[in-house]
């Protein structure tokens, strides 16, 4: 089996492996645990933020960064297809109690103009808006880059209204590393931002967020209360370790491979590309053969080749490190024959 | 001052102030209020339902139909310019715990098809759809009328998928006196309703809801928790007795005199109508002549007609019960003057 | 029928009537209703407070206060046989997504020294205190008063700790007439409280809250979300101010009816009284007789008054301007014959 | 230093260190880790209960149960000194929306006949009673364990009434080892059930919740909107497998220390032993000496004694697997020191 389906499927590498083993842990609840310690503090330089939190999956970074901005009657403002909208279960609303507004995007690059039109004023009958999401790399745009321009008129619009930011960075590494541009640089745009070790970095469990000291220190409390308030967390804080500092040169490859998947999927008749290729997940449009896509996904998995449903007629492929170049000429070939 | 607000500023009728003075009353939460029952069970036969609740207002009203219909985590799809949306403060979050999916539309009629795609699935990874919210007439639309084709179409998608629909029906009466239907012929596609008797039918406090018995028998409780359980609410219900069974014809005045309204307003330079005028409400576009719509309703204001802003270059006016066909020439002859 | 279940049975004046009838009203929500702010300012004077908001209920004015002090994840400190705790459907866990920690107490009086060791600290594990309630006189301690100097020692304890306090005043006036003292007396000691127009006092609907500028201010978007905001509020609030105004001294004359029927229900044989009948309330104990509250209510009924079960022996009797001496006597005559 | 501060101090033992190196893993999300299903599989047979899933941490797992068992607006019955109402941060409320209803208890026992009156009836001024929690043993008392037969009386009232029981068994091993008897025996008189295996069971991280399999099902989507749903999950969950198989019988021995301990702190003039030490829990009463816990727990720290205030003159020592009978004897010598 190829397995292309999401980049969460990678396994711990051998070090990672050795680094659980040998973790010197504590008790993370008091602020005992020196590896994650030493995680967070390096998390948070990478980021260029005071201060970072190891969390254990994107989606609770993600809430708790809605939880620790907001409060109950706010509005928030993201992508239409953003992952904090359309794949967390609405549970910033069930949670945080804040109203999604959601803004329809160029790749999942929203308009500054749209954004600043959609913040809401002082009037009685308005929420009132509390944060603005962005999304980068962006998941169901296809792993789309937003531009770090687009991402600079967004904070300025933002700043002067006074609304934070977060990001969404579960795969910001793989922007970063496609640019050739430090992930700093795309966070000196945002107040918050969440990364994750266990996609395409291939840590087994954890994201990070980051922000100020005072975010992080109120947002503590409320990963404690989702459940999130971990013992020994060391021996996950290791591999995230590697991850950060290991790993993220590597994701190059996975973004190469991405690329040479979709080159060889447009030769293919029938198929298509709907998105650019930016990084590491490409779509494959199935309109043109008529088939849809849960049935494609059938089909490739019967012959060995494992992707997901990701609308109607588009199915999403993603690189990762635990799938080859030769792997990706190996699933070419399965995919040219059905 | 000819005051075109809105027509929630008509104060009740002489009849209306007799009736309240005269209503036989009871302790309400007791459900011993002989006027609100008979209101209640008047505004459900109205409505085709089993049954009805008197509520304070129709925020409260599509409040309460919310907390009745979802549970926290659920998602909501309604039109992204709907009241419950753009004007409630973001309540349903808040309170209900859900989350909102708002999708564009025709003059506030949205595509079945549209929301038919946006009914979600199955998946761990989302929200589950918990109900549809349509508005008609559509305020932010400009009173426009939702065509009774466009909620049968809907009705079929929902009723498919086991999602309930609650209608927003603030502005119900004008939009069925001015197709020459009844209420009835609407509501019949839809679960659950809320209308308004302090618009246009002109009382002075107060909505409706209707569904069935055991909507609203768990309805009660909710308002209930929200503070709408009221004592001798029957000073209340007496008015609102008048509102649906004196004043709804008489809406068809309303309607003619925004058409009118709207059609003085197309010849005046400078100045063009942005809403079809389908029942009591006129958008006028400021646009052409280069005026922000917040000084233009101030200017407005100084020359004795009140109007509010909509936009940044749309303002609303609206005709009621207490305005008359002599006082929109007036008017006209105000507007064209500045 | 000799009603006594509750002072909201009480059916609105000749001089109420008349007021709704004559009222001066306009579109509260747009605050250009004159009797609704003649009436916002007599109970913020009256009270003590900065500002004041009409509300539609008691149970409203207790939500939006809570909503408005705190934040999702506080803990709230309250008697716990309050109403806001008892009665009022578990609402402020609902909506403003607080916990709540209830404290027992000396006839609704809390000892200061429990209030002060509820307090939490600064403890990651713990949620914040966020608000303590009072409710004076106690409803289901029969109409207790909690003493001034108690509700000035838990005062001094809040403020120390920079807790505010919000009193559910619902029958605060009862408290004030029979200890001849001004409702300011006892409000000098709360941040807020939320009085009834309703009960005792006899308006068909309504309820006040008052607190400061800044309190009231955002109080105002929270009432909207409730759907408490509305219209021609004026016709309800023309009836609350003759309630302030000309009702308040005769609240007397329930008080000492309140005594002469417990007085009269101790010399019955069977029966005891289990509360010291401070203010308009009775709780009769009906144990020694061995017949359950539920039973001896239905029988009090078909033998024509009315009262409410208020625990398994336990039926509370409320005096209230509807039910003249004489009725007592009358009342007390067919309770002896059961 | 020995640290008596709390069982969640333990390090993993080799044989989990070496597990976690060797687990087998795969993306839990998709339900693909074998290792996380092992450990489910076996939770749930020792727990008796149709299903189990894997729940980063106790707090995690109490906190999905009330999701999943109640909605907004339900009340919860508990002890007043529970970790749930005492140390998750108001979560509850918070996230579920639900309001807290406390009893006393006789070590941790609360009546069934306060559970029977404190569950509501059908008033449409009252919470719907949703949950009724238990905690066994119970922390805040010692470690108490609370009895079989008590339990059983609860569960009887509960069923009566179709309300659900939910056991915080994050101790509950320690309590069957104490009374060798299965943890069975004690969840058969609960629904669902929260072990944690990083306490005296001494796993790195993680707990179980274990039920029937729809509300498993159910409660694995209330797991991903709390950021639960973890990718290569198996690195925590073959600890588990070892702390489940290998760790439990040592609890005996814990259980023997804390007693060790008790005895030996009740010998200590002017010290007294707060509990019962019925298994691993020692709570110390300082009050006849006149110090402060906060101030006995500075100084403990500075003669090498690490535990906790737990009460203005309560210190609580906890025994676990990183500490021998050897570091009791010193820790008795350097308590008697000081």
């Amino acid at each position: 089996m190829i397995d292309l389906r999401s980049d969460t499927v990678t396994k711990p590498t051998e070090a990672m492996r050795k680094a659980m083993y040998e973790a010197e842990v504590g008790d993370d609840v008091y602020r005992e645990d020196p590896t994650i310690s030493k995680l967070e503090e390096l998390a948070a330089d990478l980021l260029g933020k005071e201060d970072a939190l190891f969390v254990t999956s994107g989606t609770q970074g993600n809430q708790i960064s809605v939880l620790t901005h907001c409060v109950s009657g706010n509005e928030v403002l993201l992508e239409k297809d953003s992952h904090i909208f359309y794949y967390e279960g609405g549970a910033i609303s069930a949670f945080a109690g804040v109203q999604t507004r959601t803004l329809s995007s160029d790749k999942g690059a929203m308009d500054p103009t749209d954004i600043q039109a959609a913040i809401r004023g002082n009037d009685i009958h308005e929420p009132e808006t509390g944060l603005i999401c962005l999304e980068n790399t962006h998941n169901r745009w296809g792993g789309a880059i937003v531009p770090l321009a687009n991402m600079k008129a967004i904070f300025e619009v933002a700043s002067h209204a006074y609304v934070p930011i977060h990001l969404d960075g579960a795969r910001l590494f793989n922007a970063a590393v496609a640019e050739r541009k430090s992930v700093r640089e795309f966070t000196q745009y945002t107040n918050t931002v969440q990364i994750c070790l266990s996609k395409g970095l291939g840590a087994p469990v954890g994201s990070i967020i980051a922000g100020s000291n005072e975010f992080i220190g109120r947002a503590r409390k409320w990963r404690k209360r989702l459940g999130g308030g971990l013992r020994q967390a060391g021996v996950l804080a290791a591999p995230g370790i590697i991850a950060l500092t290991e790993m993220v040169d590597r994701l190059a490859i996975d973004n190469e491979n991405a690329k040479h998947l979709g080159e060889g999927i447009k030769n293919i008749p029938g198929l298509s590309v709907a998105n650019s290729v930016d990084t590491n997940i490409v779509l494959v449009d199935t309109s043109e053969k008529g088939i849809p896509s849960k049935t494609y996904v059938e089909k490739l998995k019967e012959a060995g080749v494992l992707a997901v449903s990701f609308g109607p007629t588009t199915v999403r492929m993603t690189t990762h490190y635990d799938v080859t170049k030769e792997q990706i000429d190996e699933a070419l070939g399965t995919i040219q024959k059905i």
